[in-house]
């Protein structure tokens, strides 16, 4: 009531990371049992044998889904997926699972079990236990929060900050169609707005649109990192853009990065796409986000086993810090990596 | 988009373990771990020699507190009292914490910080680690999504579903407060709409507004249940008033009960605010709800035990269902027990 004395700071004037750093450097941990609290992809808790990864995500109306052109079958499972997507980063597997979500009393019952059947879908495809969690009613948008747990055992667990000099920076799939599937549903948005007779023409965009929709999580690298005895040294999940995420991985291991554009995935469907809405296709690798892929570094000594896996690409390598952070274009020129990374607050 | 065909039940036609029984009856469970899943006060995860338990909890501005005459520092506090409080009533012991919010950008870091600071003098008091979260924007109001996880042997672990014939039912501190706290506020908050000049006056009302804005969680009862080596045969936190959970306890446990009302614990200066509002103070321990006591069920051998803790207060007694769920007033009528509690969508 009486803040007008105080100092003010608005939170656009903060990166993500400087917010969190501003609201937790205070938090004290009493438990030995708290391994890892805030900072990486989920927090670690010791459960004797093995190792608990907690992760958390809210997602909210108008900011992260539009429920203009998302169905809420697609929603439910997306919701899943992103959060099982941080289990998978640390290297663990996700087990157990609560929701709770907020809608006004507009919505059906219909529309929370079509939620909730892509919830199960989600469960189902990747084993993961619903246990609990909560519903309850909201004056205006929807707001949803995922917390999930997972498991892994301790020798195997993977932080973003264990790469060392000259590890293989390795990347799951292709990156960039997420964020073309949502460009492609956002100019047919705006089209609707405009006219509410208008038709949505979706054909033919298929794949960047499933991306967007639909994402899956890199379950399929975790099994293959344990059946051929891989430890990464350290990874992350790509929610906000290549560039943004190998800096996370170069600051938190205190090391620089080369990467070589030719090497960094973007398939022929995104392409296409890209051309037609005229983006350039590394862009949207580099800063689209949303493509739910694992970024990771493997030692050298695990090149071979690596390359059997044709769903992953070896785009670069960590260097000393001095050597800076660069992607190496095809006219092998260095062009320094930035983070465009979401701003929640549009800072 | 073509619901029309479809059919269509309202949110408010149904109550909330209806609605929570609708979206959850078709959830798998896939792993050994996950002991208890949905459908009491928190999940049950295996870990080894212990158990760990998990609770959820979402609040929205507008529904579940009002920016008005919440300080944000209370606001923090009392998010994660809740959610204690759910942990402490299966008989556990909160670790650690996960934080979601999401606030309009018109927010500031100030006021985030003040959030943060009730999070934390939670987490100092109650010795438990913030261990992370999600903060993000809304387009709208504020919405806090908070996730506890907490710890218990497994052999006391204490679900809603335990209580036996003649067990005693006891209840700790004392009942209503909170409700006639949110009464004063809403009545104060009225006045100040019609006359944004209106000085609130909150003197004289200490108790009731502490136990609304600033509630405590009960961990003096699972601290003297360990020392005097008692495990409850059923337990539930009062968040929507005593009788909607003792019904829970009731149905969950298959039985009647008895209850009595001199024994109803109401402390004197919630009489003489109820007095002033003209409510009924028991009306207000039975429905009002908020209070964070916990009720639970002990076998008559405890009694002397149970007897010597001064903030536990034996109410009554379980009884077979065919007796029914009654509390017989002073004047030896019996009087049917009803659920008043919270229903989200106003059904």
């Amino acid at each position: 009531m009486t803040e007008r004395n105080k100092q003010v700071t608005e939170l656009k004037e903060l990166g993500e990371f400087q917010l969190i750093e501003a609201l937790t450097k205070d938090v004290k941990i009493y438990h030995k049992s708290t391994i890892k609290g805030v900072g990486d992809d989920a927090a670690i808790i010791d459960a004797g044998d093995k190792a608990m990864v907690v992760t958390t995500d809210m997602l909210m109306e108008g900011i992260h889904f539009s429920l203009v052109y998302t169905p809420l079958m697609h929603l439910g499972y997306k919701a899943a997926i992103v959060n099982f997507s941080d289990v998978y980063a640390m290297n663990a597997k996700p087990k157990q699972m609560v929701v709770s979500i907020a809608v006004s009393g507009k919505f059906t019952l219909e529309a929370l079990q079509d939620f909730y059947a892509g919830l199960r879908l989600a469960c189902d495809t990747y084993q993961v236990d619903l246990v609990g969690g909560d519903t309850t009613s909201s004056l205006t948008g929807m707001a949803i929060s995922i917390t999930v747990i997972g498991e892994v055992e301790k020798n195997k667990i993977t932080y973003r900050n264990g790469a060392k000099i000259n590890d293989l920076i390795c990347v799951t799939g292709d990156l960039g169609a997420a964020y073309l599937g949502l460009q492609v549903l956002e100019r047919e948005k705006q089209l609707f707005e405009q006219n509410k007779n208008f038709q949505p023409k979706l054909d033919g965009y298929d794949y960047v649109l499933h991306r967007q929709l639909k994402p899956e999580a890199r379950k399929d690298l975790i099994d293959f990192l344990e059946e051929k005895n891989i430890v990464p040294t350290s990874m992350i999940d790509i929610s906000d853009g290549l560039s943004s995420e190998l800096l996370h991985l170069c600051s938190q291991s205190n090391l620089g990065c080369k990467v070589f554009q030719h090497k960094i995935p973007v398939g022929d469907k995104a392409e296409l796409v890209a051309a037609e809405l005229n983006l350039e296709p590394l862009i949207c690798a580099l800063n689209g986000g949303e493509d739910y892929e694992l970024l990771f570094t493997v030692p050298l000594v695990d090149y071979e086993k690596i390359m059997k896996n044709t769903e992953i690409s070896v785009i670069g390598h960590m260097v000393d810090t001095s050597e800076g952070r660069y992607m190496i274009t095809e006219a092998d020129t260095a062009i320094e990596l930035r983070a465009q990374g979401w701003n929640a607050y549009g800072g």
